[in-house]
């Protein structure tokens, strides 16, 4: 546990007004000591990841499952491409949730969560996830309230069971101000190239702050448990946010503690046929 | 097309052993030089790629299919890792393909390929592919020759529509010599945290060096097209192959030259939109 992981952790309930997004929790340095922290954490990352892929080929099944909600402009896509790109991409699976289609709204909300969790030796990201379905369902009222009440326990119970099944939760809510998602939106606007992330909904959208910050409080309380507690992450740095959630993942693994697995072969008999292939240079 | 890249192409027929595998065809630098093209190019690669992704939300359908072959240690992963590690995650599919499971099988080859042929937008990288059907298939008679002599035809039909379709193929045939395959696997036996990628088959193919080589010459002639060329990569040298595949994908994505999408709203009617959310404090 690092100082900031302990610090971004709750398995209770949080006040979001009393949790500054500029804040750098557990952290003391400045941006460019931030930005360095996280290249210098890269190598290690990238260990730990390559540990937890060779376990899994000896029948290791456990995995890590990364979850990121937060508004639009909270910094999601910025954590897939500087944090989650630091390993191997064949390492990761990332799944982005959208609306879901007609065949997925025919079955229970948790049904393609389910059909998406990694594989063993894996790190999955979901980018949303099935808290939209008490987030949006919730402001928007897309679902009935007493529906709504049931999901909170079936959330709660669902990952229970994938953390039983080997599977690391890392829950990250990527927490920003009204203030900087105005500033972040208008960016979009400003800037051609951004036009393209630019979506008119999200404005209709931010006239629900509010509602917003209060679905993730009760979110965030009803299914913060020890098996999958929930991560506040303050985001209006995103050099501190990405220095956070890459400190998350490393924790993750390392709890797991992924050991190289042993050789399943004779490793002198293996040595004797390779060097009888000819052209093989032995060590000096 | 940079002088690697137009080094390496091929449309026609190769004799590999004329091909030296430490050779790096199109530049003149060493390994500190090529280490360094290959960094000072992400920037490039990166921007590239989230174009190719922004034209795909304004429904331009054209994509990027990598596909890489070669013999075991000959650097497949190292270009995972390496060279498509660079762009963001989000914007690329990784799919291995292993031996065909039972449904794999009941159909076609080509049918497990076609399925993972990436979506508008997205890099598709296949680490073996198809041409394993008449590579290993050839060399271990897995299928009767009149049915892999008929594959040939296929493989260049399916290559033409997928082309067609606007997907852009970058074939490479990573190319080791016996020597150098030789030192990688004694390394892997040497370094415990390397026994995991070890796999004694590997020796047993390492016997039929000669026969792969004839099959992979053969393959390439009667596969390598004007819509779908090879690229025979020397790969002894891991950093020059790293930097070639690196300048294939970028040769492939400025020849689509995707644009940044126009925006599809009225950008001052959205501007308007947000300020009177409040919050938002307008550049100066």
């Amino acid at each position: 546990m690092t100082a900031i992981t302990d610090a971004l952790r709750t398995t209770g309930s949080v006040r979001l007004d009393d949790i500054d997004p500029r804040s750098t929790p557990g952290f003391d340095g400045d941006k460019e000591a931030g930005t360095a922290a996280l290249e210098g954490g890269a190598k290690r990352l990238g260990e730990l990841q390559e540990r937890l892929f060779a376990a899994s080929r000896a029948g290791d099944e456990r995995a890590v499952l990364l979850m990121v909600q937060g508004m639009d402009t909270a910094g999601k896509g910025g954590i897939m491409r500087h944090v989650v790109g630091q390993v191997d991409p064949q390492g990761v699976r990332i799944k982005a949730f959208k609306a879901p289609t007609e065949e997925e709204r025919a079955h229970d909300f948790l049904w393609r969560i389910e059909r998406e969790l990694p594989e063993p030796g894996l790190i999955g990201v979901f980018d949303r996830s099935h808290y939209e379905d008490v987030l949006i369902h919730r402001v928007r009222s897309l679902t009935p309230a007493d529906e709504i009440e049931r999901r909170y326990g079936q959330i709660v119970e669902f990952e229970q069971r994938v953390a039983e099944r080997g599977i690391r939760l890392v829950k990250v809510m990527l927490h920003i101000s009204f203030e900087e998602q105005g500033a972040r939106l208008l960016e979009r606007l400003e800037r051609p190239d951004k036009h393209w992330k630019y979506n008119p909904g999200d404005v209709d959208e931010r006239a629900h702050w509010a509602a917003y910050m209060e679905a993730y409080e009760i979110a965030i309380e009803r299914t913060a448990t020890e098996a999958a507690p929930w991560h506040v992450v303050p985001a209006d740095r995103k050099w501190f946010a990405r220095l956070a959630v890459h400190e998350l993942l490393v924790e993750a693994l390392e709890a797991i503690d992924p050991q190289w697995p042993a050789a399943d072969f004779d490793v002198a008999a293996e040595r004797e046929r390779l060097l009888a292939t000819g052209g093989v240079r032995p060590a000096p």
